[in-house]
């Protein structure tokens, strides 16, 4: 979306902003309501020069301002643990450690669909949106499934860790999944496609857990990992 | 690859060929040379109009033969069943049924690399071959984990069975996976994307699996469900 009315009208009617564009030292009052507007939203802002901003412009008319719209609503993380709690259910959650891929963003939310995770928690930083690839990929799942955006993963671990979830991440230095309990209100974390789980997030969990490998590659790919490791939750809960 | 020099010389030098593109009703000698050469290799030829070659040409000099050369060695069947009796391991395999998506089988041969399969199966026609996106995708494991190509599934299924493997296709009309008994020379077969496992492949299987789902939406990615199902192999197979 480009141009400075579209993308303020955008704001107002409450459509969610993955990432915003704007022309780098421009002050005039309609950028700065704009960025006022992002404030409010904590959307990313990139200040960029008036060449990256040409070539990204589709309509050349971008007036110092673009913006990402994202193609699918956000949920809030209280929505999620509410419609746990309705279903009397121990909450479920996937959390997605700057996730880049947005085929794997969707095969993910397919998994979480299928597992019945309550919903999938994804930073706002870096990691891809609710793009209409993910949608693609997602195979119908995003219109099911919650997709909530949070400023700080582990933060946000800490916060549910108090209301009495337990953190699982996926790391090769783990305990062996079999040998873990993973019943209960659980979450499940899931590092990016090459760096794995952050430091910080990985220190917020209660328990790493290791899938069994056997090959001479490093690690599976980030989205039949994480259907690995949720159907060992879903095994475990169901006592099988 | 284009023009009959460079085609013919790739048969002669044991190159792959997954694909060859022939001038519809052209039969001067070379191209009868290099029919000849598919033919030994069971090449599949397809027989297309001028205007088609012209379309797929990119150095318009395709002489009537367009040919796709396999990025990667296939390997031979039997070379993957001898590699498991030199390991005395029991017999484990992937059986691909026509997975049309490179990411999908590239993540497949990375899953099958690192849950300990001996190699992959898959079939000439329709599916996708070993291309440099599906390499890619493999994270390497296409380096490590042979993969076979057979003119018919079902057929390889048969004589499989003859030699004691027991054959499991996923599908979510089978019986839930963890009732079944998964230890032994076992083939996984994963069906396509849209159509999941053809009826003819299927009725050759020993078992359907099913993954438990609890969601909105049908099935996995097929990637995703083999990762599943291969771990639920390891898991009864290692006694967890």
């Amino acid at each position: 979306m480009e141009g400075r009315n579209a993308v303020l009208e955008a704001f107002r009617s409450g459509k969610t902003i993955d990432k915003l564009f704007l022309l780098d030292g421009c002050k005039d009052g309609p950028l700065l309501t704009i960025k006022r507007e992002a404030g409010k939203q904590g959307t990313l802002i990139s200040y960029v020069d008036r060449e990256r901003l040409d070539q990204m412009s589709q309509t050349k008319k971008h007036q110092g301002v673009i913006a990402f719209v994202a193609a699918y609503h956000y949920a809030e993380l209280e929505e999620i643990i509410e419609s746990a709690k309705k279903k009397e259910e121990p909450l479920f959650l996937f959390l997605l450690d700057n996730i880049e891929d947005p085929h794997n963003l969707g095969a993910i939310i397919r998994t979480a669909n299928l597992c019945g995770a309550h919903g999938v928690v994804i930073p706002k930083r870096r990691a891809v949106g609710l793009t209409a690839t993910v949608a693609k990929a997602s195979a119908g799942a995003i219109n099911y499934t919650p997709v909530a955006k949070v400023t700080n993963l582990s933060r946000t671990i800490e916060d549910l860790k108090k209301e009495g979830m337990w953190f699982v991440c996926a790391d090769m230095d783990g305990e062996l999944m079999y040998r873990l309990d993973l019943k209960g209100p659980i979450g499940l974390v899931i590092g990016n496609e090459g760096e794995g789980v952050g430091k910080l997030v990985k220190e917020r969990c209660d328990f790493t857990a290791a899938i069994p490998v056997k090959g001479e590659i490093d690690s599976l790919n980030a989205s039949v990992a994480a259907g690995v490791l949720a159907y060992e939750i879903v095994r475990q809960r169901g006592g099988f």
